[in-house]
């Protein structure tokens, strides 16, 4: 059976690539990382990349805050996600968008995480954001990314209790681990053909029923 | 032992309204319904109010889109909570906002409850506008209310999963189930003095942890 070939694109430490990584080889998911692209030469991402035998490449793609430059950027991406026969495209902490052409080309096939429950905390800083907020619930957010970017379609959502004394760190380590489930889980989804959008749903065929289906209460409940 | 004097704010049927006389009324929070103040003369919280030996009172608010006519219900509201000696009001389902006068004069004083994990949905329908969104959990949130409404500091939050054959009323019964009990306890905490307001942040004094620690994973996860 062909597996599914994904582009993984990356600016950071790429743990959410290690997760897919690791999914793909103790075969837990019908999918493997034909490429890795990241916009920062720097990134350990690549270095994991490396590790595992998985093609690197930097391109770069424009300050954060300057213009995007997906003049350069795009068909630069387009023409690595063809040479590696790209099928999906995952972003993972990739602090860039992707330009119109690539959004055009694989539309519909692009996923992204996000580490908070959205429509809550849009943006580059998720977790900061719930702390500054005060939110006593977070979490993380896979979803198919359209050019909106973080308003896709909803696919898979994990939500975690902010604790009294978490900092930024604490909390995005928490999530984290929730990312690290929920972001392969979504691609062996895609990979079996699971996942169909309908407007701005996504029904994920012969979906399991949530894991825990109770709620999280949050601080605990003491009069009952 | 002195119980908290709560006037309870309603519009409608008064299902939370009813979770806090009977917390009242068992003994689990230290407190007890003074009056219960509606802006409809037909709602049935009003009826649960005379079953529970409670005074209903209804003061007319102005139409939901029209003019808020403050300069009317302000003073009306603030006699009333004067008279019955109020010392914590309640918003349940209240479909209007207080005006300044009262918000003024019970400054860190207001709890509202709310059918959505705020910042998410806010404003009057939470339930359909996360299930429109297609959020895979959702849940509700109790806050102090000021000027701002939905914005204010978050007490406690309860997560739920949105199950692919959710409607509107099915997703707000189980969010419902919830509310049910994370009002009555946020009324016991303040009852107890134990909710400090700190910027936008609230501190629960010796807080329990989170009833279910773990995540909520919804559609539930098969890889891991």
């Amino acid at each position: 059976m062909s597996t599914l070939r994904l582009g993984v694109f990356v600016s950071g430490s790429g743990t959410n690539l290690q997760a897919i990584l690791d999914a793909c080889r103790t075969g837990r998911i019908a999918a493997q990382v034909a490429v890795v692209i990241s916009n920062n030469r720097e990134a350990y991402a690549l270095e994991r990349a490396r590790q595992a035998g998985v093609p690197g490449v930097y391109i770069p793609a424009g300050s954060r805050s300057g213009s995007p430059r997906w003049e350069v950027a795009d068909p630069c991406h387009l023409e690595v996600l063809g040479d590696y026969g790209v099928e999906l495209i995952c972003m993972a902490g990739y602090m860039r968008r992707l330009g119109p052409q690539v959004l055009e080309a694989y539309a519909g096939r692009v996923l992204n995480i996000h580490p908070a429950l959205l429509p809550s905390f849009i943006g580059a800083h998720g977790q900061r954001d719930a702390l500054r907020y005060g939110v006593r619930i977070s979490g993380c957010t896979v979803h198919f990314a359209d050019a909106n970017f973080d308003t896709g379609p909803v696919i898979i959502q994990a939500a975690v209790p902010v604790l009294p004394d978490d900092d930024e760190a604490s909390l995005a380590a928490r999530i984290l681990q929730q990312e690290h489930k929920i972001y392969p889980q979504a691609i062996q989804w895609y990979a079996q053909g699971r996942l169909v959008i309908e407007g701005r749903h996504v029904r994920v065929l012969n979906a399991r029923p949530p894991t825990i289906a109770e709620a999280i209460i949050n601080p605990g409940l003491e009069i009952f």
